[in-house]
């Protein structure tokens, strides 16, 4: 019965990311959606704002309404916020302590310390007691974690294009924390659904440009993380380009193995740990997709899905490694990775309303 | 007068190269096209093949041919080659002995040595004889032996986007010879005209793929021509990726200086170097243009030029030197740099029909 | 339990129509996807052909396997024919005599009349005896021919998306049956993964053009089923345009209504009628959306679904009535629609699958 | 000489058109760009607002400034004016007092009529004295007018595709001043460089929409205009649709021949008529090009050109003549015509800079 399950809200649903939520959480076997805030679409169904959902049971009743903490908490167990970073916070706090479970998108509580945010954000951590509070929400590295937790810290897009490929190399020991290189492309909807000229279509059609060269802010969160699983400090390049799709990101990482090898056979001895240490990591993991034989990642195979692809070479003429990843920057590089925590922290199957 | 202009012919004139040749040369004010060939299109009029040439002057009479060497022989001083490898030097032979100039856009005559050949293209070389009298065209660094060369071997796309940017840097001994990455995104052009399912519009509209990895073609001659730059052999680490625009490649270099550096002032006093060592090379360069300020490179704005836009940023974070490129993988990349050297080598002046 | 859902295969699911068929099977509750036919991908698991379906139960184990009528039959009780005009036919004569329930998403059985088929297809038709034992799988107007029909020929993709709008208008009398336009605008699978020059992605993006003027093959069913609604013979005007999307047909059609007006309150009493028309037709049916207010359809909101948005406007300056239609040409115009059409056949309920 | 060159200012410089003015302004052989202006980009140069020029001579130099009638009268001879409509009469009428010539891109000088001005514009007209002065600027049809004219107003985009076609068929009185239909899709640009959400990237990407149905501003010239062919008020029905391309226009044109024709052999007839009719009136025209044959317009056979692509067919089923054309509705459809205009006014090569 639907009126037994979760009530969920969405704050700041009228975003690329608070759209896909809405999509994602409209079909939920296991929730409800209570309510949805936007300031500029209040009053709107959501068959209105999105006509893509008018078919969608419930999108031609339910309404925008404006933000407003203490409605929202009597609506619903678990709130999603899709905020900007800085404005995420200010939500989190009343409703965490009325109560609610909250899932946040934006970069609010994705760090430990409030130093590196205040250096990357360029503004005081608005709520730094929350921040070691707050889980990681990336389920294939933290799932026990998300078990219980009240503040869930979605990760960002480039950083989980970055972080499944890279963590479990680093855990194992097989490659070295240091030199890592990550140069990623990303789709237009990554920029948000907001009125620049950047990103008009005649702007971003047939283009392709870096940005954000050479600290970009999403190197916090992944540095941190990435010190985490090395346990030593790491820094990384990291180098995003706009390229023009709608979405998708595919991300191409340079890795220097801590094993030398120069020839086909060292590289073919090398493979096999490191085929050991992905399937070890993530063989059972229902939304990694680790490629096989000549298979390379692509975005249009997991567009519109909650997987990412994972491929990897060994190149014995430069000793490195190259790994190569590829996913929905909407879906499990937002949207559908927050939905994958609330199953886990709900007690749903992790693969509810996502396959 | 026309009558007293150069006559050239190209070769294989009905792929994405040749219609760009095409598109240079009818608008050329030194030369006049007499020959084009194409055994699908023989009989056909150039304004039936490319209906967007058909209001220039000439399109509607000049037709395709069969091609031979004999007969092309006849009807021009000059030939540009667009044809596949192994291909173009079964006609560079004959062209060469009757006393054309030959400019070559495939890779037969791009590298010195006809092992590395060998052991990239699969094949032995046809003709191992003149690989030592060809002069890899790309003016800004063989200018002098363009001026006199009988047979001009002209670069690849990608190796363009990665040469011009990382030559200066070797020649001034700024960066290691070692250690080199570069992460290419092309447009589908690059791929040719061919009628394969992979380069089908729905294959690639919404998509990107890395693909030729670790070991691409044209690592062959990226490498030997960075050697030469560098002096020393030289091993580098490339990922071509194919994004869904028609035309422009973006190329990521990252670099490792040879001076140490990690403030902001070892920086600035680096980047002075960087700065000199760019201007001295291509400061009077009509075709190469850097970035100032903020700027980073946009293919948008170099597609359908003869220019490359290079920009570059120093990381005290990592200590490295990140360099990108943009261009026109179907005109610098290919047969405008083939027109540039044509210009070079006919003694017309080198912007020639290219600006 | 999977076990006893009905058996499904599909023959020639290696293009867009069978790929489509194969993502919506593999979901659907009630089915087994249980073959899978392919010259080419013989052999190949689904998985391999098709990545994006590689994380589906299922898809790393069924094979692609050579088309052969009898084994299908012992495999499946639902046969879906995705195959060319002509080839159709051929399966479906063997697989029917078997038992088999066909539904055949080609041209093949679509038409009543052999002899307009001929004219259309430029060939005899292969099985003449089947045409009037077909029937025409279009729900929203044949659903209770459909429950028991054993052949189904699902209809094209440019005639759904101008069927829809028109039928009920005809039916009613509110418009005339002659001098209807229909102008439409395709993305690119509509031509199906076929390895010609004139669909390569450089060949389509940044490019729109008309094609099969003035006299498509869709015509053929497209007058046959106007002409049985208005109950008189129809010819239209219909106009196709390729457009680089890669899915989504967006039609406007230009109609007549019996009555004439010309002020605006004219309009306005027409526009009751109208509306009253199109409540009756479809205010119940789950995959019309008649659009309100100043909304016009839109193909992003429909790509991936089985819903077709209807939107019109009546032109007091002209006298005419304006419908525009967008629907996903893979889905509601073909895949989609062929699974609406067995969830009828075969007694589950419509939207099974489907949303 | 430069020196002797007629100089020129752009006002609103730094919209789509604008940018294109400037392209073919810097590189036109009898004039010289003497200034641009932009609220917005005012103290920026050329090449900083626009990269893509950065190679040419002037754009490093050139600077755009703040809009002022009397000192761009002192710059330049003849003054395009970019601007939205009712700002444009705000700058021409001051601009012709002092005697400059004015090219006006907006749809403020377009009409002979202020009321229907004021009806499809929604506001009355600034400067209805001029109205009688200006010239429409379609050369093919006015070139003897726009000879002597001071103040010439440019056609707009979706108009000049219409009309092309149409008005050598009215004139001829081979088809009906009735029942015109004309259907258009265009690309991104032709909404202007404007920040809003309905032009970003991920809206008009993999998507088609109608719009401004029934009653686009652009009808009204477009009637007019039809009108003086016609000899009769004509009022037709116009359907504008926006694809994901950056330029181009199609339209197709549904119109009905006074002369009955039901068979092939009619219709040849009447072809041959038709044939005659579009070789008397653009037979010559350098900037139109009769498609003959099987071919139909491209829009990528017209893209960064002045040229408009026409072809029909006559259809005996319906009695109907199909047009179709494709042009740029940046060059053709808006600043190359312009340019074209200059030339005739000027009196400079009707192709100067434009071929």
């Amino acid at each position: 019965m639907k009126n037994q399950n979760v009530r969920v809200a969405i704050v700041g649903a009228s975003g690329y990311s608070g759209e896909e939520l809405v999509r994602l959480l409209l079909d939920h076997p296991h929730v409800e959606l209570t309510a949805v805030t936007s300031r500029q679409q209040a009053g709107q169904t959501l068959a209105q704002v999105f006509p893509k959902f008018a078919s969608r049971p419930g999108a031609r009743t339910l309404r925008f309404t404006e933000p407003n903490s203490e409605l929202i908490a009597k609506q619903a167990e678990v709130v999603f916020l899709a905020l900007p970073h800085g404005v995420a916070a200010e939500y989190a706090v009343p409703l965490l302590d009325i109560g609610c479970r909250v899932i946040d998108l934006s970069a609010d509580f994705r760090l430990r310390s409030a130093d590196i945010y205040q250096e990357f954000y360029a503004h005081d951590h608005p709520a730094p007691d929350l921040l070691a509070k707050a889980v990681y929400g990336l389920p294939e590295v933290y799932r026990d974690q998300i078990k219980d937790a009240q503040l869930i810290a979605s990760p960002g897009c480039y950083p989980t294009s970055i972080l499944l490929p890279t963590i479990p190399l680093l855990k194992s020991g097989l490659i070295k924390p240091t030199g890592i290189i990550a140069d990623s492309m990303s789709g237009v909807s990554g920029a948000g659904r907001k009125a620049e000229l950047d990103y008009l279509f005649c702007e971003c059609n047939e283009s392709v440009r870096p940005y954000g060269v050479p600290k970009h802010r999403h190197l916090s969160e992944i540095e941190e993380q990435l010190g985490f699983a090395a346990n030593a400090k790491v820094t990384i390049q990291f180098t995003p380009h706009l390229i023009p799709v709608n979405r998708g990101i595919l991300t191409t990482l340079y890795l220097a193995p801590e094993k030398h090898f120069s020839t086909d056979d060292e590289a073919a001895a090398l493979g096999v740990q490191i085929t050991e240490c992905f399937k070890s990591a993530y063989g059972n993991e229902p939304f990694v997709r680790l490629l096989e034989g000549k298979a390379l990642p692509d975005t249009k195979n997991v567009v519109g899905t909650n997987c990412i692809e994972i491929a990897w070479r060994l190149d014995p003429r430069t000793g490195r490694l190259v790994v190569m990843s590829a996913e929905d920057n909407v879906t499990k590089g937002a949207s559908g990775q927050a939905v994958q925590s609330m199953n886990i922290a709900c007690g749903f199957p992790e693969t509810a309303g996502l396959i």
